[in-house]
């Protein structure tokens, strides 16, 4: 006797529900339908005949756990990758990396760069970004034909940029976002972002966070990246950055702060009162030389923190579970201390956590029944992850993206077997071939 | 008119020598026989009807550079992969890897480990490894089997192992390995492992050393990996371990020292002076919180100094490509300078220089006519891979080891287009998953 259609059904050999509870599954089975988890249960359970699936995925020695969730981008970076590295952060920024932007970043650039970033995110087991960047409405257009879920954050500084060339404009910009992005797909929330606290004035900071509060969106800041800016912020306003931002009345649950590589205690103390949830971005951190965030201090404050991978001018890649890697071993060194950042703890700051940072955790992070189905199958049939005992730290100590055989975002697969179902990779990266070369030869000049 | 026959000519699009002069050959055409390179040249100056080949590898979009060395391996420690993590050092030691060890190493199981080893890391780019462990006879049949080119080491500590039972019959596995080895294998050299100062007496470490001398073969030790041995070597002899080791006349140019993560300058003095070379395992040092190795100090005065990834108990992958985007990254973190190494530096850390630290450098290391053919081919056309201005950034921070194609030691092909050619892959993790059982099974009692 059928019961109920269902739009896909997948039968694995492990699965992680990264629940509250962390649950995990012996041979699961699992129900979609209509972009959602119908059920997750032991096959063993399974009644098979009260089901029919319009698609079967017997993936058998594959791991099944959430998407990933990136919550720190800049996507169409992708363009610059490699074009600079190993330099001083203010040579990097100002000979390199301004410069490329103010000559090459249009909607075309956005767009293009943004797709190869999708494709390689989707390939490495990221199903959630949160990107921030110029030209919103071609990173929103990328997303959608790429299928993902995503926060697209239009970005605000206080001087010209390829996007909003004057400044005094910024809220034209808040206003076409928002009335852009409310119709964009349900896969994808409008955020603002304020470069930071030293390049924006206390009063861009203010304004953008009073629009970012009347839409209920997110407000997303770089902040304490490097010792250099907190020196600066104290020059400036005789406080830390953080009390500074206190004081502006911009801290609140729906404010997420990217790096926060130089807080004291009172600015943990003040985030953790606030309820501010924070991107971490290891690998960025370590390759500009920015500093080691207190990530275990924070997290010992109840501090919700997801990982990001940051741009790939600054990683230079957008594989999350290497990042992963990364974020468990510079704590541990940092501290002289394994036991200060366990794998699994890592597993859920890539998932779970990453949801919570950026408010979504009602709907994705975890797989359970009733939130979107955003999931990725690993293959565990491979040399380096022989033998298994534990799947945490598989995840976190031997995975790398290359291990994700599957993909699937809102119930919908974006992946299969290692193959992109929506993009053509090819004509993608023949793209930002073309791109790249026009970037090469104006720097030749 | 045909002058010359070849085993192997291969076609790319890009070529990294690695020689001391880092040329970099676009559009390369390079020829093998008999296990060394023949020439290497730009496509368009080769006389193509000069040559007839048994093979050709016609491999456009990829680079071609030296196979990568791992200056440091436990091989079998692959049947421990992920088995205990995030725990205190001395924990993770005297509660789980010792008495795992005492348990379970035997001649199958170090057998079967290294050949999953060396599957792994022949799939992720390594041709030459340097590995120290029990049963040297199994490790070095896995790599025949492989074709791996390698040192094998006979290790040594003042304790009952489970290969030297009796401590005092240690010269006898010295003879042992020397007899055994000599005829093993042309790409296999023989070496003598003292686990540390700290593990070994002033007289095990001396009398090693001089039968490392006499039959010319590399000496091997780990040195200063945590504050803690410091310590004990300062209580016990009242001076730190480089000195300690000099003053027994054990150091000199065939002297291979591994982590060295608290060596202080007058120790760099020491070890630059007797031209000793150093193995650094970033990741293991990361993830065992011993210390960041001051490797940018060691590289200023001249040391030569090898990359490796250590067992897989502390890592816990052998992908070298990972070790050399941590290697580049932590330095800079640490130092607060993102000059401290460049990717061309780290590159070079793991091929000519990781030869050099296995005294290697006039077989193995870089792409040079007369040379042994150890090389790789890597897939360009990767999303993470597109675009490219500067292939040493990409190796260093964008590529991971499932983009290495093909594998070629001593000519041989030994995996072409990700498939092994010798090793039956399905084999092998099925008995290393035999041998997980029963581990997990012992550890359940």
């Amino acid at each position: 006797m059928i019961e109920t259609d269902l739009d896909l059904l997948i039968y694995g050999s492990l699965l992680l529900t990264m629940s509250k509870e962390e649950t995990v599954i012996e041979n699961p089975v699992l129900g979609i339908r209509d972009g959602k988890i119908v059920f997750v249960m032991k096959d063993e359970a399974f009644p098979e005949d009260a089901y029919r699936a319009k698609k079967i995925l017997n993936r058998r020695n594959t791991l099944i756990m959430p998407g990933l969730v990136n919550t720190h981008t800049h996507l169409a970076m992708t363009c610059f990758r490699g074009m600079a590295d190993d330099l001083p952060l203010m040579t990097w920024l100002n000979e390199h990396i301004f410069p490329a932007e103010a000559q090459h970043v249009n909607p075309e650039m956005v767009y293009a760069g943004s797709l190869l970033a999708m494709a390689e995110m989707i390939l490495s087991g990221t199903t959630t970004f949160s990107d921030g960047y110029f030209f919103v409405d071609s990173v929103t257009r990328a997303a959608k034909e790429a299928g993902m879920r995503a926060v697209i954050s239009q970005g605000f500084i206080d001087f010209p940029t390829p996007d909003t060339p004057d400044t005094s404009r910024q809220m034209d910009a808040v206003r076409r976002l928002l009335s852009e992005q409310k119709f964009a797909s349900p896969l994808i929330q409008p955020a603002l972002f304020c470069h930071s606290p030293y390049t924006c004035s206390p009063e861009t900071l203010v304004r953008i966070k009073e629009a970012a509060r009347e839409a209920d969106i997110l407000y997303i800041l770089h902040l304490s990246e490097t010792r250099e800016e907190v020196s600066l912020i104290q020059d400036r306003y005789g406080k830390r950055p953080a009390l500074h931002l206190r004081d502006l009345d911009v801290l609140d649950s729906k404010t997420l702060v990217v790096h926060c590589a130089w807080l004291d205690e009172e600015e943990q103390d003040i985030l953790a009162k606030w309820n501010v949830r924070v991107s971490h971005a290891p690998q960025s951190n370590m390759k500009l030389a920015a500093g080691i965030a207190p990530i275990p201090a924070m997290q010992a404050r109840g501090i919700t923190i997801g990982l990001g991978t940051d741009g790939s001018a600054s990683n230079n890649d957008l594989d999350l579970f290497l990042e992963m890697d990364t974020a468990a071993k510079i704590h541990k060194v940092a501290a002289l201390d394994p036991t200060v950042m366990n794998a699994r703890q890592v597993v859920r700051m890539a998932t779970l956590d990453g949801a919570r940072a950026l408010g979504m955790e009602d709907r994705v992070g975890s797989i359970e029944v009733g939130k979107a189905a955003d999931l990725i199958i690993l293959d565990l049939n491979q040399p380096h992850l022989t033998p298994m005992y534990n799947p945490y730290s598989h995840l976190v100590y031997a995975v790398s993206g290359a291990d994700v055989l599957t993909s699937i975002i809102n119930g919908k697969v974006v992946m299969e077997d290692r193959k992109l179902c929506h993009l053509d990779l090819e004509a993608i990266m023949k793209e930002v071939n073309k791109i790249a070369k026009r970037i090469r030869n104006s720097r030749l000049k």
